[in-house]
């Protein structure tokens, strides 16, 4: 039996699996992922003992937050301090003896999604990820699509209102700003400004500028009503960037990752009726079905362990 | 010699080429398209009647400006008055008794493009067509993408400002409302209003409310400043969603076609520059080339005459 190991790096922890032939997770762990002036070297132990931890045995797969070149080199990664220009696949490679596989953390949720999960069996469908930004891939005449440099699907910097908050990346009005965990609590803060939101901003300890994403998504499982406002609003905006990129796109559904997947219950409804109302000419067309990912916060190391021998 | 025949069916007239085996434009002609009450029974006799002209035998194209199915339905085509879920393809067939192609009027002009113009051996490009509105097509690894209704590549229809002016597809701020010659025209008139524009609004006849995106071409270059700063403006709306369209889609090349493309000269600097600025992290790739299509006005009925045959 082939035991396939993948790792999803995240900003904080980097979370293994092993997984068998027929796609069953058979282990899982994790580590904390070494921060700030630890050395790259401490990063690159880390993996190569996590994926030892789980058996790797000549089949291994990295998802990383950030740009990846179509060669598996690792750009830019602001989630990672001090990562760029990083060819973690040779290095990591080098210490294991044999080919190690690099792709874009989203990329690797699409390709999980898509072979194993919720998307299985799609021709065409896009993934994108709501968590603290927004991240994705997209599978387009039934094959994943990286672009020219490896850099497609990075849709939260699609700029959908220039007069918008400022982006740590330097724009105005980001997707990320509104449709991401954090701007869903941007949505809160400034509904809390005018004194409402006294549910969401208790839940925060009574001080609205502390205001996050769980605290909303709390009071709204309360069924507080300023707060459920709060979220079709937030619902709204990740509906305006779904019906643009369908309009790009066209494809026959969407898959929701990312850490908000979690509140898949609260988000989903208000999510897909928005998109029926700003969908362009959505009586010409089935409508694209709109799911959350089924890995959850798998889908990054499951895709990961698939990337060895993937197209 | 095989000859291929290749028609563009616009808004006001069907534009028809015959191109040889090396892909040079042998014969070109053109129609009238019928209108308003006519009945569709006089559009797809002036479509043969202009195939026939071009001297057609056994193989031709159609490009129609609307949604087109991956079967070579006409969906709708809000140009032409009346027409909805036309089945051009088979309709054409049974006149000619040979197979005809039917494909989106943008999809027409990047294959165009793409096989015989601007962007010969790109691996990843987007065209789009900068007209009365927004139109584009787009090839990913190597192959055109339709999307799963064939409906992809509606660039013109992303919003990009929610708060922004009304589009007659229902929705605020689409691309189109700023980026096309509409878009240009509407943001003459605004700069016009507070009394500035004035070598503009006198090439309109001295009506703001008159101010055409021709008029702005024609006072900038005469070298007028505040024409040249509107048109600077319209650039950085076009970069703005070039940029979102690299975002998802990572391209090597942009070819911009379409009505426009016959002021190229005027254009392409503030919008090549204005795209450097919106690029998302522009340190980290190759800068995408964005040039204006080889094939101006000939691109969609070339294209057409291309996909008999073609994936």
């Amino acid at each position: 039996m082939t035991l396939r190991v993948g790792i999803d790096v995240g900003g904080t922890k980097a979370l293994g699996v092993a997984i068998d032939d027929a796609g069953v997770v058979v282990a899982e762990d994790r580590r904390a992922t070494p921060r700030g002036d630890e050395s790259l070297d401490a990063l690159l132990d880390t993996l190569v003992e996590l994926a030892r931890s789980l058996g790797v045995d000549g089949s291994l797969g990295i998802g990383v937050p950030g740009l990846v070149t179509r060669d598996g080199v690792l750009r830019a990664a602001p989630n990672l301090d001090g990562v760029a220009d990083l060819e973690v696949g040779r290095l990591l490679g080098e210490r294991l003896g044999h080919a190690v596989s690099v792709d874009n953390d989203a990329t690797c949720a699409t390709v999980a999604e898509w072979q194993l999960g919720a998307a299985v069996g799609a021709e065409n469908m896009v993934l994108v990820t709501l968590g603290t930004g927004i991240g994705g891939g997209l599978v387009a005449n039934g094959a994943v699509q990286r672009g020219a440099n490896g850099f497609a699907g990075e849709f939260g910097h699609m700029v959908v209102h220039p007069d918008g908050p400022r982006c740590p990346c330097g724009r105005r009005g980001c997707w990320e700003r509104y449709a991401s965990g954090s701007g869903l609590a941007m949505l809160a803060r400034e509904a809390a400004t005018g004194g409402r939101l006294r549910a969401v901003v208790e839940h925060a300890g009574g001080d609205p500028q502390n205001v996050r994403g769980e605290h909303v998504q709390a009071a709204a499982l309360d069924g507080d009503g300023d707060a459920i406002a709060v979220i079709d609003d937030f619902g709204r905006w990740v509906a305006l960037g779904l019906s643009n990129l369908t309009n790009a796109l066209d494809p026959e559904m969407f898959v929701l990752g990312g850490g908000l997947a979690a509140g898949a219950e609260l988000y989903l409804e208000p999510i897909v009726r928005w998109y029926g109302e700003l969908l362009y000419q959505p009586h010409l067309r089935p409508l694209p079905r709109i799911e959350f990912a089924r890995w959850g916060p798998l889908a990054g190391a499951v895709g990961a362990a698939l990337l060895p021998g993937f197209g």
